[in-house]
């Protein structure tokens, strides 16, 4: 029997699904992140292998399991350096002595991508179609039909990321703030910020957001916050939440119009936290989209990026 | 004699003034950084203690040299607990053994303000009018003639500083990736990041501020690209400046409205590198300003803002 490993190697946690020939999931992995950038080779390593190990645990109680594919979509890979350096986690992964499978992987079938391509294939089900993922950053990728993709975005929280849960933070903050200096209307952003985190003064987000030095995820967590205000009918959460709406419809625009065609039948996945919105962010995204694209369907994913990585593997195996 | 010493203390460097009760400037003296919060309350009291000894080095000669004041203004000093930390700062300044002076201070000859403050008195050589302080970071900050004082902005790169050198230098950069990745039109700010940073492709730009982590100042120096940008006419570059001064015009507009009224005969001082534009910012700021309020003059800086602080420190010594 032919076994794959798919495993979706990301900034909170890393999944991976053990999948047979035919497509079925025999078991499914977690563990903590696998962003070598930020943690190093060595936690990410030590992750990966908890999370294949979580993954084949049940099924080596039956069958000796023999990997002949493995596909490892991580967050900011893509130029050469970052596939030789993911190229040598894979080697050590096969030298690893304590994970209970065997290996039999030929070049070919070792397939390194980004997270966004892995995301589309999950949450479409097939490689084609268009992927929007808003998390902590955004990233907007797609796949035609031809093999031509297209990336639009994923720049990061300095320099893009626009409707991530990031930038709706900082946006929230920020008029805030202008709200409260006298540049812009009354907003409830001001209380709803000072009661989160239990502030005197709006002013204290200085001492949160400079002298602690929160980080990208700390403040992106912040987000729900401004959707809240925009779900009770804040004029300026709502602001900010249809200037990310308009930045994300642009974003899948520019892919639409440079891979597929305006009337292309096309299926756009909405992968990432901030579609949990309560201000009906996944509705304006979709009726602003299909207005300029009527034939475009937006869906919740199918399955998560970790199976798509899983199809990719196996993928590999029936060339 | 009287003499009393102005402190400017900022992120780059500090500029100590010694002034006697006729105005006269006696002394200047530079030395490295005094932000405290950023570099530590010891390598900040070195600097103090150097711009310091440097300003009253040529006075000494022929005088003894008893300081009856001192002001310090510093960046980002504004709160309660700011001020206790640079009290306790002067404190060790009068204990210093090494300082060819002697100090006679009473409390009230002691004053600790922010720098925005010290930069309107040096600016426009009197309390009165506001300052528009746009370097790294941009603080709008106002006193009219019963004393009332209005601050905008100010609240840092992260939650604010519109206008800045900072804001610029990532809109630019944010403007060059829109245009690569299909977003925007097409712009020569490519081309110009790509050659000042010596980069093969403007995707590098991800190498240089996340993997080298530059700081705020390093990408604050790429603002001239954006400005050079928009004084030969690219249209993206110009848009980021034109909205940089809108969003400068706003906060000196609530200022206005806050403090003075709309007819109010003022001065309004412009300080910081910002200023130092090819593309006309300071022409395009003041045309905008003027239009809205024809009574306001604009103005370039008369003195800096050590002078104004040594202004401060002599106040109290003639109350």
């Amino acid at each position: 029997m032919s076994y794959v490993l798919g495993i979706d190697g990301g900034g909170s946690k890393t999944v991976c699904i053990l999948m047979d020939d035919l497509h079925q999931i025999l078991g499914r992995g977690e563990a903590g992140p696998s962003n070598y950038q930020s943690i190093g080779i060595e936690a990410t390593l030590q992750s990966m292998q908890s999370a294949i190990h979580n993954a084949v645990e049940a099924e080596i109680i039956a069958n000796t399991v023999n990997v002949e594919a493995v596909c490892l979509g991580l967050a900011g890979v893509g130029r050469t350096a970052d596939i030789e350096v993911v190229k040598g986690l894979v080697q050590e992964l096969q030298n690893n002595k304590y994970l209970p499978i065997t290996w039999a992987l030929q070049p070919a079938n070792i397939v390194i991508c980004n997270d966004a391509f892995i995301a589309l294939i999950g949450g479409i089900g097939q490689p084609v179609g268009i992927v929007v993922a808003v998390g902590t950053g955004s990233i907007i990728f797609g796949r035609n039909h031809q093999g031509y993709t297209k990336r639009v975005g994923g720049w990061g929280y300095i320099l893009g990321d626009e409707g991530s849960a990031y930038k709706i933070a900082v946006s929230g903050m920020n008029a805030a703030l202008k709200s409260y200096d006298g540049r812009e209307m009354s907003t409830n952003l001001v209380e709803s910020f000072k009661q989160h985190l239990d502030f005197e003064s709006i002013e204290d987000l200085i001492e949160v957001i400079y002298r602690r030095e929160w980080g990208v995820q700390q403040i992106a967590a912040l987000a729900p916050i401004v959707d809240f205000a925009a779900a009770s009918g804040d004029v300026l959460a709502n602001m900010i939440i249809d200037d990310a709406v308009k930045e994300l419809v642009k974003a899948t625009s520019t892919v639409i119009d440079a891979i597929f065609s305006a009337d292309s039948v096309l299926e756009v996945v909405t992968t990432g936290s901030v579609w949990r919105s309560r201000c009906k962010m996944y509705e304006r995204f979709t009726a602003s989209l299909v207005n300029k694209f009527p034939k475009v369907n937006v869906i919740l994913p199918r399955y998560e990026p970790a199976y798509g990585a899983a199809l990719l593997a196996l993928q590999t195996t029936q060339n």
